[in-house]
């Protein structure tokens, strides 16, 4: 009797394969032949899961990469202003395997630029990073004093601790301390809370009296 | 008479072609035949001024990025505080010019990561980057009570603002807003300033009565 062989674990060996192959050699240098060596799969097994393209291959692997970037976050605290600073450390890669997918997340993201077949996926997904920080930040500042322009560049400071410590960790040979991330985070978000003085808002039910 | 020609302005010429081809169509893209096409120069002419591989002129190009980025801050003020915060804001790319030179200069250091004839010269400049910071920030706090593993920390702050904002701005077409890099760079300054208690010195002419 045949081994059944699920087809979705079988692509998810192949996209394992092509960033562990991009973080050794980098994004240019895979190949079926590389991604073969790797997964231990056949040339002929990986093109029937994928078809007949190289392409197919790196847009699925890019596709997994997004996926496990954005379930990265599974029990945020109920705490508005600790939950930002969570967002914010889970997207830094603080373990090996996260070390492995943001070089390659870094390498496809370089690539997009300047190729359009890629480009739209990247794209949306930078949006939605943008996107929930700004909420996560504004939900944190709730109880400040903060006009919209503050905001915004309150936003831009976290996105830009994001984009760093994923180019700065892509460039070394080891994933970063988590303890210096939640400590450099932390006191960010501490210090920016501090920055705005409460709001000085008559609680709903002190009004009737 | 034949025109005269000044090879270091020939080498500049090729150099930012090379660096207007990676902005446009990504490092991977770069041919002599299209630096010879954005150049206006010869094929010929680009071999005579660099042998005859593309790796001397990518090689040559890299050393132009290193130097201009390093030239960058010609007058940084007196005043410690200010000093790195300038430092900062004049890394991050806020020109159309800075701009394609900073993604040709992510390009090359992504590259880098698994290209062995490029990676000692990235890997200077970011050590010469990370110790520049480092101590800006240290003359930068040197009246404030702070041990030394919290300004490890706070230092990795700076470096994380300094990549986030390369980065960042490297995966969008238009270069950053000056103003709004000067207003998360020197909010995160002032908050860190005031994040530790001044040095209570007792200044030496008083210990004397």
């Amino acid at each position: 009797m045949p081994r059944r062989v699920d087809p979705d674990a079988r692509r998810a060996q192949v996209a394992d394969a092509v960033i562990d192959e991009i973080a050794a050699h980098g994004l240019r240098s895979v190949t079926l032949a590389r991604i073969s060596a790797r997964s231990g799969l056949a040339i002929g097994s990986i093109r029937h899961y994928f078809g007949d393209t190289l392409r197919e291959v790196m847009s699925f692997t890019l596709g997994v990469l997004i996926k496990r970037a954005e379930h990265r976050s599974p029990g945020l605290s109920d705490d508005p202003a600790s939950r930002v600073a969570e967002a914010i450390v889970l997207t830094a890669p603080t373990s090996e395997q996260e070390h492995k997918e943001n070089i390659a997340l870094v390498e496809y993201r370089v690539m997009a630029r300047t190729d359009p077949e890629f480009a739209a996926d990247v794209a949306s997904t930078s949006l939605a990073t943008t996107e929930a920080i700004r909420a996560l930040l504004r939900a944190a500042l709730a109880d400040r004093m903060i006009d919209e322009e503050a905001l915004r560049r309150e936003a831009l400071l976290l996105l830009t601790l994001v984009e760093g410590f994923s180019l700065g960790s892509a460039l070394v040979p080891a994933p970063l301390h988590e303890a210096d991330v939640r400590a450099v985070v932390t006191s960010t978000l501490h210090r920016m809370r501090d920055a705005y003085p409460p709001r000085l808002e008559v609680p709903v039910d002190h009004l009737a009296t």
